[in-house]
Parts: C-alpha cells; sequence; structure tokens
C-alpha cells in the first residue's frame, strides 16, 4: 500500500477517506470518483478505457461507491494476477529444462532467466502481502468498513432498506473479504512456486553431484587401468634397457614376457575393479526400510481407526 | 476457502449463508441442503451415492443442520486425508531407495518422483492451511456459531430442550472444533513429511561426498603409484636409450638396475601413501566430546530435579 | 491433542468436561477419575501401577480433580521428557562422531542413524507443540479454568475457604501454567537439538569439502610430477629409437642426457609447484579483520555505556 | 528503539513524554523542542543546519509539535534510507559479477565485499524492525497519540477548531502512519535484496558445480585417451626388449605394429567416449514436463473462470 | 523462566507474588527480599557481594520494591550480555580466520570452535527469548504491574504523592519496559550474529568450490599436457622397437622423428589448451547487468521522488 496522504483530509467534510493502493490514491464520493495523481503509473489506459465504461454500466444494481470499490480491487488483483501468469510458466519451463537428468552440466542462460524470474517474484510477493495487509487492516476495523458505505449516510431510502434487512456494512465486508480471499490465493501460488524452485535447486544439485560420482568413478576404473598398465610396463621399460638379461637369444622368453605384461595388466586390473566394488559398498544392510514401513502401516491404522 | 460469494447474501432471508470450501457452495437449511455450483470438481458420485444416503440416515438424533455440516466437513477432511496417504508412501519409498547408502549416485527417476510428490506435498499443505484457516475464522466468531445452529432459531421444542443444559451452539462448537483437530493433525503430518524430505536430502549430499571423497582417496593413491613408476621407470627409459652407458657387458647391472626401478617404486609409493595418512589426519585430538557429554549430564540432571 | 469428542458431553450434567490429550479421554469428578478408552495407548501399566497410587495417597491437601489433573499432566510431560531423553544422547553421540574432522568420509551407519532420530525428533517437537497448543487455549479462556475447580461449585466449605482469600481458579491457573512451562522448555530443547544437528551438518560439509581440496591439492601436485617426467621421459623415448643421432659412441653423453632429464623433471616440477602455490594465493590480503574487530570495539563500547 | 529512559518523566509536568530512538532523546513542548544527548551520535550537523531551519520555516500551517515530530521522523526514515541506498547498489554489482557464468571461481575480494553488505543489510534490517516497531507500539494505543498532540491540550483556539471537524488526534495517526508505511517499504526492499543473495548464492553453486562436471567430463575424456596410448603403446615397449620376437627382419612387421598400436589406441579411445556419452544418458524419458504442462493449464483455466 | 511454584502463594497473604526467572525465587516485600532457593545456581557471590550492597544504598528515592526488581533484573540482563559478550568476539574472530581466502581447506580445529559456540549462541538465545517473553507477560497484563508497585497499597504516603501526578504502575512499566528493550537489543545481536554464520558459511563454501575448481582446470591442462606427450612418445616407442624401419641408417631422421615429437605435443597441448577455453566460456554475453542496473536506478527514482 502506498502513502495514505494524510494532508488529503484536511480539504474538506464532503471529502471521504481516500483508497490508496501502491501510490494510486482516489477520492470516492456517492457521485463521482476522483482519481488523483495517476500519471507515471501507466494507469491512463486502464482508466480511460476501461475504468469509465466500468462505472457507466448500470447494470449492477449497487449504490455508486460499491462499484467503484470493485473496479479498483478487481484492476488490483487482476493486475496482480497478470504478473504471476507471465512469471508463472517461465518458471515452470526453465526449472523443467534444468532439472532434465540428462543434462551435465546446468544451462547458465536457462539459470539466469530463472534467476531473474525469481527476483520479480520475490517483488510480486512483496506486493501481494502488501496488498493483503491493507485490505486486512480495513476489515479488522468496522469503523473503516462502515465509513465506505458512502450511500448509507447520504441517501435516505438506503436507510429504509437498511431497515427491510440489508446492510450495506456486511456487503462491503463480503466484498473486501472476497477480493481479500483471492490475493490469499494468488499468495498462495507465489509460494508453493517459491517452494518448487527450492525443491528443484536441491535436485539440480544431487544431479549434479551424481553425475560427479558417475564420472568419478568412470576415472577412477581408468586410473586403475593406466596403473596397471605402468606397472607391467615398467617390466618392458627393463627389458628395454641396453644391458645384458642373458635372456636375449631365446626366442620363448620373448612371448613370455610379453603374455605376462598384459595378462598381469588385466589380472592387476580387475582385483582393483572388484576391490573399488567391494569398497563403496557398506558391510551391513541398513535397517531403515523396516522401520519406516512400520510407521507407515502404523500410520495407516491410525487413520483407518478415525 | 473459495470465494465466499456476497451476492448470494442478498437473494433473501430464508437462505442461510452459505459454507463454500473450495468452491463447494452450499446453502444450509433446516430442512434440505442445496448444493450449488458442483460442476467440474469432480464432486458428482460423493453427491449422488454418499451424500444423499448418509444425509437421510435417521439414527442420528442430531438436528438436520448439524447433520448436514458434519456430512460435508467429514467429506472435506478425508479428502485431505486420501490425499496424503497416496503421497505419503511414495514419498518414503523413494526416500528410502534414494539415502540407500550403496548407491554411487542418485537413481535420476527417483528424483523426478520425489520433485513430483514433493510439489503435491506443498500443494496438500496450502489446502490443509486454508480448510484450516477458515474453520478458524468460524471458530473465532462465536456469531457465526450461533447462526449455524438454524434449527435453534426456528424450532420452538429446540428452545425448550436448551433450557434442559443442552446448548446447540456449543454441540456445533465441539463439531467444528473436532474437524479442525483432524485438519490440525493432518498439517502437523505434512510438516513432519516435508521436514523428513529436507532431512533426507542433507543426508544424501553426505552420502554422495563422502562416495567422493573414498573415490578420490583412491584415485590419488593410483595416483601416487603412478608417479613412483614414471619416476623409476625413467631410469629404464635412460639405460634404454642408444647411447653408451658403459655397464652395456656386465649382466649383474640389468638385475641390480631392475630390481632397483622395482624396489625404488614401491618404497616411494609406500612414503607417499604414509604421507597421505598423516596428512588427512589432524594433529590434536578435538575436544568436544567431553564438552556434549558433560552438558548432556547436566540435562539429565536438570531433568531429574524436576 | 486427541480429538474431544464431542457426543461425550450430551451423557448428562453430572459429566464433566472431559480432558483428554492424545486419545487419552478422561472424565474427572470430585470423587472419582473415569478413563476410558485406554485400550491399545500401552498406558495399562502406569494406570494400574501408578496412577491409582497417587491418587490414593492423602499427603497433599489439594482436591481429588487437582490431583487427578496434576496427575496425568506429570504423565504427559514426562512421557515427552523421557522420549527426549532417550533420542538426546544419541543424537548427540552420533553428531560428535559425524562431525570428528579425521574422518574423510561420512560413516554412512551413523546416518541412517541420524536420520531415524531425527525423525524421532520431529514427531517429539509435533507432540510438544500439540500439547503446549491445548494447555494454552485451557489457559487463554479462564472459564474452562473455572469450570475445572469442580469442588469449588460442589462443596460448600471450599467456597468458605475461599472467602478466606484463598482463590481454587487462581490455584488451577498456576498448576496449568506450571506444566505448560516445563512443556515449553522442553521444545526449546527440541529446538537447540535440531540446531545442532543443522549446524554440525554445515561442518560436515565443510570438513569434506576439506579434506576433498587437500587430497586435490596432492594429486595436482603429483600431477605436476609425472607431467614432469613425461616431458623429460620424451626425451629418453626419442634417443631409444633404433634411429642415427650421431651421439651414440661418446661416453659422456649418456650421462648428460640422463642427468638432464632428472634435473630438468625435478626443475620443472618445483616452478609447477610454486606456481600452484601463487595461483592459490589472492594477490592483496583480505581488508574484513581490522573491520570486525572495529566493530566489535564499538559493540563493547556500547555495552558498557549502558 | 533506545532506553525511553523512565526517571525522565518524573522531572515535572510540564516536560512531555521523550520520543527517543536510537539514543536520540528529545522533550517536546509546544514552543521548543529541547534535544538531549546528541553527543556522540554524529547527528551536529543534522541538528545545526536542517533541522533548525526546519522547524524555522512558517510555511506550514501544522502546530509546532507535528513540525519537530515530523522533522525526527523524516530524519530518521531518510537516514534508513540513505543506509540501503549505499548498501543497495554495492551488493547488485557484487551479485552480478559473481553469478557472472563465464567465471570459472568466484573472485574472493568480491566474496568479501558481499559478506561485508550483507552484514551492514541484516544491521540496517535490524534497524528498520526496531523503528517499524516502535512505531507500532504507539500506534496501537491511541491514548499516546492523543498525548502527542500537546497544542489541543495547550492552546484554546485548536479546542474551537476540533469543534469544527479537524481532529487532531486523527492527523496525528495519519503522520505516524505515513511514517510506518515509508519505513514497511524500507524492510520490503531489504528483505528483497536479502533473498536476492539467496537466490544468487544458489546459481554461483550450480554454476560452479556445472563448470566442475564440464571439466570432468573434458579430465575424463583425456584419461580414456591415455589410457588407451598406454595400453597399445605396452606394445611398443614389449616390442623395444631386448629379446627375441623372431619378427625383427620382417620391415612390414614394423608398419603393421605401428599402425596397430595407432588404430588400435584410436578404436578404443573411441569407444570409451561412446560408452561415457551413453553412460551419462538415463535409459527413459523423464515423464515430468508433460506433468507440469498440464498442472500450468489447469491453472490458468481456473484464473481464467474467475 | 523457571516455574513460577504455584503452592508459594497459599502460605498467607502478608507474601506477595514470587518473581522467578531461571529457577530464581524472591519474594519481595515493601521491607525486604527474601530469596528462596539460590543453592546450585552460582549466585551465591553476586547475592552477598553486590545485592545487599545495592539494595542498602539509600541514593535513590525510588520505593524498596522498585530497587529491589531492578537490581534482580539487571543482574539478569547484565548476565546475559556478559554470556554474549564471551561468545561474540570468538565467534567473529573464528569466522574472519575460516573465511580467509587464502586458505585452501578449513581449518578443522576452528570448526569444531565455531560448532561449540554456535551451540552457546543458540543456548542462549533460548535464554532471552525466555527472559523476554516472561517480562512481556508481565507487561501485558496491567494487574500484575499494579500487584508489583507493593508501596502503593501499604504506604499511606504514597497514595497522596499519587495524587500529585506521580503514577507508580506507570513508573513501574517504564521500568520493566527498559530492561524488556535491553533483552530485545542482545536478542538482535543474536539474531545478526547467527546470521553473519550463516553469510559466511556461504562464503566458505563459495571460497572451497572456487579453490577446487581452480586447481581442476591446473589439473585438467596438465592431463592435456600428459596426453600429447603420450600421444607423440607413441611414436618413439614405435621407433625404439625392435623391428626394421628402413630409416635406421638416415641421420636426419632422428632429428626429424624427434623434432616432431616434441613440436606434435606443443601444438597438440595449446589446441587443447584454447578448446578448454573457449568451451568454459559462453557463447553469448549474459543479460542480466543491465536489468538490474536499470532496476537500481527506478529504485532510486523512486526514493528521490518521495
Amino acid at each position: 500500500m502506498g502513502q495514505r496522504s494524510y494532508p488529503s483530509l484536511r480539504e474538506g467534510q464532503q471529502l471521504w477517506p481516500t483508497t490508496s493502493y501502491k501510490t494510486l490514491r482516489a477520492v470516492v464520493t456517492p457521485q463521482c470518483l476522483l482519481v488523483l495523481d495517476f500519471r507515471g503509473l501507466g494507469l491512463e489506459r486502464w482508466l480511460v478505457l476501461e475504468l469509465a465504461h466500468q462505472l457507466a454500466s448500470h447494470t449492477n444494481p449497487l449504490p455508486f461507491e460499491f462499484r467503484a470499490l470493485e473496479a479498483i480491487l478487481q484492476h488490483r488483483v487482476s493486475a496482480l494476477q497478470a504478473r504471476l501468469n507471465e512469471v508463472h510458466p517461465v518458471i515452470l519451463d526453465t526449472l523443467e529444462s534444468l532439472v532434465d537428468p540428462k543434462l551435465l552440466s546446468a544451462d547458465r542462460s536457462k539459470l539466469h532467466v530463472l534467476l531473474q524470474n525469481s527476483k520479480s517474484l520475490s517483488e510480486l510477493e512483496t506486493d501481494i502481502r502488501v496488498f493483503k495487509d491493507s485490505m486486512l487492516k480495513i476489515l479488522d476495523e468496522d469503523e473503516i468498513i462502515e465509513e465506505l458505505c458512502l450511500t448509507k449516510w447520504t441517501d435516505p431510502r438506503v436507510l429504509e432498506e437498511s431497515s427491510l434487512g440489508i446492510d450495506h456494512a456486511e456487503e462491503m465486508e463480503l466484498l473486501l473479504e472476497n477480493y481479500y480471499m483471492q490475493a490469499e490465493e494468488l499468495g498462495n501460488d507465489t509460494r508453493e512456486l517459491k517452494g518448487l524452485i527450492d525443491d528443484s535447486e536441491s535436485v539440480i544439485f544431487i544431479n549434479l553431484d551424481s553425475h560427479r560420482n558417475v564420472m568419478m568413478r568412470l576415472n577412477l576404473q581408468l586410473t586403475m587401468g593406466t596403473f596397471s598398465l605402468s606397472l607391467f610396463g615398467l617390466m618392458g621399460v627393463a627389458f628395454g634397457m641396453n644391458l645384458m638379461s642373458s635372456f636375449e637369444e631365446d626366442p620363448r622368453v620373448f612371448w613370455l614376457v610379453t603374455g605376462f605384461m598384459f595378462l598381469g595388466s588385466g589380472l592387476i586390473w580387475r582385483r582393483l575393479l572388484s576391490f573399488l566394488g567391494r569398497h563403496l559398498e557398506p558391510t551391513s544392510p541398513p535397517p531403515i526400510p523396516p522401520v519406516w514401513k512400520r510407521n507407515l502401516k502404523t500410520q495407516d491404522a491410525k487413520a483407518g481407526l478415525r
């Protein structure tokens, strides 16, 4: 809510409390709606094209101040809804492509889009909360609601109607409550969206970590292979030295050593791989599943008994 | 809660306050229950098959409006409970398989299932809170409860009973409170489930990080081995050069150098491994355990003194 | 809190408000305590062995309903305390061994124990909050407290005492407040424990990350060594080729090249290591310490002036 | 808010309640403004240069105490605004350069700047909340507002005016509310900024993790290449041994073995790379996108129906 | 707050409500201060040395019960302040050395200190909140404050003074409010400190991750070098085989092949490095900076217009 400019009340008794949301200041009288200071808010089109039309239509049997207030509130709520509708699909699309488990690394441009939209979302959340707070403040004080029913105090026919059981103040409260509910629903939607972003970020992190672990295991397996080859390659290097080993003339030794090098590398590698497999597996089976399952059943049983 | 449509009250005095949860709008009178606008909510089956049956049964000695309200509330709460029962076991199963310490990387399809169910859970949480808020609003204002006891105002016999000490408004309050409690319990369950998801995510991260550290240590140990082999292999390469080293004719040098290469590699590797072991271990023992233990005892002592 | 079953009140005026926590439903009259529906709650032993004994003892000068209520509340609070005492040391022990900086990877079975206990802790937290909420609801409404003082309304002697300045309702309020305080303290303890788990998880992550960085630096240093050896080993390989280099017959060249290979590798490795050292160190000293220190002094100064 | 020093009220009836925010203690009378204890607060310049000028100007038709209070409140709010304006662009600039996806590692000096500014931001948030709380406390109690309107009680002309419909207390409330709103807006801005920091930190982490994954994949691909080369290099080492292989004199064998070594390495590497490609890709397509899309449409449909 | 032991009130009318914070139970009468049950709280020194002295001094014109209450409250608040002063500098020092960007890995002993102090901080936070809650409960109920002004009811002179405009109850409220404010400020300080710990942990994580990325890039660059050397070393190995390549007798081939090996390795390495450079850089410049900058300006403009 903007600033309910306090000097405006001093202009005279015939002026009524201004309703001002986000620097839109309007003075509502039973016959007309004075909108102050609407420059720079981008509201010109709405004021000229829609609001006038809406107020002029006499299909609505309600007093003028009801129609004026409803028009303003409806515009506010639908503006908030429009901002949510704009941000919502973009965030869902971005999250969708970011949590895609096929991706090895997060697309950095998507992250920027997400960051910008999540900034817009916070701003929207603030605006919705401000709107809700100002509505709640009015709803909490019955006097303000009474004051808002201008026709009641000025139009004698209304007093008669009132004795017939139709209470203007109650209707005003229902009108305000209605828009409060709509704002509350918008607030719930933004909160859910924020929670979805948080959950998705956790999933993105787990995805990236999982990829890394998988790659690290592959890397480790290859390092094991390279190590085995180096170890047995050393034998080949030894025999490659220009030194006398007394095996030089025996033709079987070549095949023996070569075979030993390749077979040895293979065997050592295999042992290392199986060691890795055992190393990454814990010894005892985790005892949690049965515990949770049992809890779940008690939970169901409790629910069933109720 | 949906929109308590404010014009609906203007249709006449004989209509009573509508109770509307999530766009189910019903008008309760002492004799009948008018359900408005139930299309598109998937409630047709419930309305036709169950509600009519439930309302018709005269085994319940309570006035009609009590039975109608109880039927609606019970349906709402059991619908919420059903959604929780649907999501609960899936989330537990998914978490169980995700926190399994045997897994090197998180199963990406499980993560998607978790993300979807945690989205459903947030939506369920919102709905439960909305239901609780609307119940609380009714419970907070005694007038609304009084208004809900329709028979009290229309049936003269009730007034007599009331003088016998049975208060309809109090019973109505207990009925509403009962369903509020059930919704509260559902809310607690969802919150606990959310907390469990958060805790499990931490455990998943620690698991993945632990795996990575274990693999990195293995990798480091093998890199150390490869380094040692390269270092002493260089000696073999040197002797493999087509250059004169004046050792060419001595048959013992071959075995000497070969033995030196293998033994040297092994020794250097061993030193590196023991260096790694010392490097990863901090010098001073951590002083925390005694502090926590002592705190614990004071805690127990305090508890015992009470 | 369980369901304060609303039909129970309809059985007659001689029955008093039921006190029901977690489906224990009891009807307290000035002379006796009727416990309803205690099956399946595991309370049989307590009821038979302790409660009867406690109620029978006439050392307490308070009216019967005070003693009955106190017995029930004390049992509830000590049950909650017992659950906390069970979970507390296990969590502290598990955290202690998990934050141990000597460990390269988190013990996966400890993580499971932690997860299970942190689930129990959330459930305990929920139960404590439910207990506190139901106490608070009674404390907030003076009428309920008045109603709970049964003897006041039935025993004429009490009315006399009351004129002497001892107020039963006030005593009842103090009794309830006392147990509310104890529950509050339990709630604070669970919250602190939850905070400790969170803080410890951060420390575990920093520990694991630190270990990884240390291992990665060692790995990098060895990779640098291996690279140097490969680079200068290439020279040896070149001279090992069966090609004419015209140096074959000069005996000094062997020692020259071999020395160059080893020395070169060592020098390059050393340069790489010092490059790594400079690379990881930022150029300018961080300007934060003085700022924080100064803030701290102003803080102390402010505190001293007060 | 500082300490409303309670002894100050005892000095006499002609002194009015002190308004003190953050140890600025002022006594407002209808004719003058006594500022106590302004030393050490850095307010001298403001007091001498601006406040005197502001209070002296008679263009404002409001009573003196209004002008004094407004001057103090305006100074407080603009001081808070100035601190936010100082911190805001620095944080945005730092975050901008930190979330830059081109950076492989976060600039450590930027991190320090961020940490310092985020500390300032928390302090600012605390001060804004303290200011709002103290304003709210005054706004909640109508008596304090009445007391603040000093002229009302001392100036007979004001009482006349009051009967003409201008209520000093209401104006005072509007004045205070106005500054409360401004503080609320500042609080919203700081909260949004804090949220932006949190979101950016997540993005930074995802960025760093993504970079790491990309580098790890490259590393893995090169390790695969090195492994292939080692494997087939072993063959070359075998033929380099000073042992009889009976192929020594056949000139085609050289080209055969050499070709086999290079081609084999290449082929094995290629197989490993394609294996890596398949390994990182999950088998089944993730089923989430349609689900979210559908939800989105229902959401839009719901919004449209309203 | 400890247990306001409810039986203590039954001892007689001349005893006044006990004030008990953290099991310190005191009974204040207009003439003396009875402290009950101070054993085991470590308060003996304070009681004997300071409290007696403080109460005996007659420089303070306030009634005895004011002085007693102020002494107790001041002791409580300064005890809390002392605990904060103890924990505050340690945490700042530890964080300072932990966020130091020069460190490759977090000092594990510092982490333990941080964990212990952050545990103390949570306990302190709980105690401050408990103290504030109990103060607030007294401040919220005017009756309790009235009751605390003992002299008012017993001393006839006070009643006279009261008619002169000095209200004891109001002074008592200001006294309590004063200490409430001090506790609030302590609470704000602890919250800021907690926030600082959280922010610092994020910075530590980013620091560690950045170091890791830098090291990983270096590692990758060296792996590239090793790969290039292996690739071209394979050529040397090929020519080192004891097989006929028909180049054996040409002296230029040696230099040609050697040069090709070294130059080829260098070229391939360079290409790989430039490939890495391009790979880590995104193609399109991020579009965020202008957006944020523009937002910032609107923000400033908005602030300026106000």
